[in-house]
């Protein structure tokens, strides 16, 4: 079976993220100054071919925790459809 | 009110993904052959002061269009909550 997993890779909410800021003051130079908070991270698909949803699940966490996020860093949810 | 926008931003399915590419060889090497036509792109996420909901996603997608995109090269979808 075909499955594709949607991977959000974020910063740790306690850690700085200065590309976030940098678009910050951006957006607000472009009058968007309703717009704060902004943080950046990765989104990745993959396209996996497994026997059930479950084992699709535990390829796509595998393949986060060994090479996709960086868990000093970062935070991942995920959904395989 | 508060929203808080989740925009993805991918690269377009007709331009080749390097930085997929190269993922993707990684996690055959670490035995995820099942995993195939990785693609990355980003995920940010916004925080939003708007009297409504459609004047948030007027907001997001002017973001979008303006900074966060290049729609040259890039799609993006989002969703306001």
């Amino acid at each position: 079976m075909k499955y594709t997993a949607h991977i959000n890779i974020m910063p740790l909410k306690e850690l700085l993220d200065p590309q976030g800021k940098a678009v910050n003051s951006s957006l607000h130079n472009l009058g968007l100054t309703g717009i704060n908070g902004v943080r950046i991270g990765k989104h990745i698909t993959l396209q996996i071919e497994a026997h059930d949803k479950e084992s699709a699940e535990k390829m796509t966490r595998e393949a986060c925790k060994k090479l996709l996020a960086n868990q000093v860093m970062e935070s991942f949810d995920f959904t395989v459809e």
